[in-house]
């Protein structure tokens, strides 16, 4: 698919450097993916070195949130974007920031799960959390191909997939309590899990983010602050 | 103060319309200030009223977010803002993000001092709430004020501070943890709590971010993920 949603540039250097800017955020993506995928791993397989490959990439994410963020500057003073290589540049922008925020919240989890292995083994509430990881997870990777694929109703789909992060969430938070108040000795090691369980329903916030950035940039709608339905009639208003 | 760093513009309407963004994100940034001190006033004091005057505040600060984000837009694609001025659009494009999730987080510590207030009454360890929900408040008054004049070494003072905030959530969670250790019947109420000074280290957070957009701002250089010894590198080696 091309960027440009239909427009010919003269330049066929301007089509390049959007194509490599849309590259360069799958890359990064692909690397956050991956991050979450191996803090996850650490905190429910006690691989401790799982965890420390997290800490230890971290900043290669920072990185590539400086330096896409550097790329879309260029082009804005260089090309004069317009219309949808417009919005294209705008959606990327907000995109790496959320990517480099599941950075953040997958070291985040990494680092509680090199605490929680030196502290306590394995424990029954890991399989909420492990399911919430799932979940997120999968939120992500979905989003990334929503935006790989500039695919509105695939968007659509993540968008809806939040609230159940919510519920999950705050029945593990419920599990967790009642874990805490059976044996007051957990609580100092439990209250990492709930940080863990926080880090995941957030990172599913920062996943419908990025849909809705795909929205933006497809419909030229703004969509944030509106729930699913208006969501859904935004999208459909624009097919008739 | 001029927003255009010293150029002059052949187009007195393009000033007008930078100095009229630049007016609106204060704005914003006042409202933002407005809905942390109801919902710390209504934390601190037990006045319900307080936050239920921040829910009710909190769709103008997303319509504000979404209104200026949307002049921005316009100004890139009609302006082609180069130099000073498209750094301007890039840096405000960026605060008003932090500044929708510092609402985001009033909204959240309102919403628990509902919720609190209906549980419980005051109790002691709300004086280390108290006093790190002043001290983010004041992160957020400074940065703001450092965005108003795009004063670097003011921008470097906030960031300074952030650390504080840090040492302070990690004291009020260790006088937690040990309260619902004392009394497991608190658990359920502190965890509450524990999410009021999570709120507001991350207020710190985002207000510590709007310093390092101004840096960006003035000396055209990404101080994101860098010590503040290196960022008071980075902004003397400027000044030589």
């Amino acid at each position: 698919m091309t960027t440009s949603v239909g427009t010919q540039h003269i330049s066929k250097q301007f089509d390049n450097e959007l194509e490599n800017i849309r590259e360069r955020v799958l890359a990064m993506g692909g690397l956050v993916e991956q991050q979450l995928i191996n803090a996850l791993r650490a905190l429910t397989e006690f691989e401790v070195e799982f965890a420390q490959l997290v800490v230890r990439n971290e900043p290669q994410v920072n990185a590539l949130e400086v330096s896409i963020d550097e790329d879309c500057t260029k082009i804005l003073a260089r090309r004069q974007p317009a219309a949808g290589d417009l919005r294209l540049v705008m959606a990327v922008i907000k995109t790496i920031t959320d990517l480099e925020r599941i950075g953040d919240e997958s070291e985040k989890i990494a680092k509680m799960a090199i605490e929680l292995i030196e502290k306590q083994g394995p424990k029954s509430y890991y399989v909420g959390i492990s399911a919430l990881g799932n979940h997120a997870r999968k939120m992500v990777h979905d989003a990334l191909d929503a935006f790989a694929r500039m695919d509105t109703q695939a968007a659509l789909k993540v968008a809806s997939d939040e609230p159940r992060s919510d519920e999950m969430y705050v029945a593990i938070l419920r599990q967790l309590i009642t874990y805490m108040m059976e044996d007051p000795r957990n609580i100092s090691g439990t209250i990492d899990v709930v940080w863990t369980a926080r880090a995941l329903e957030r990172i599913a916030d920062h996943a419908r983010n990025i849909c809705e950035y795909v929205i933006y940039f497809v419909e030229g709608k703004d969509v944030r602050h509106i729930s699913i339905e208006q969501m859904e009639k935004e999208i459909s208003e624009s097919k008739k």
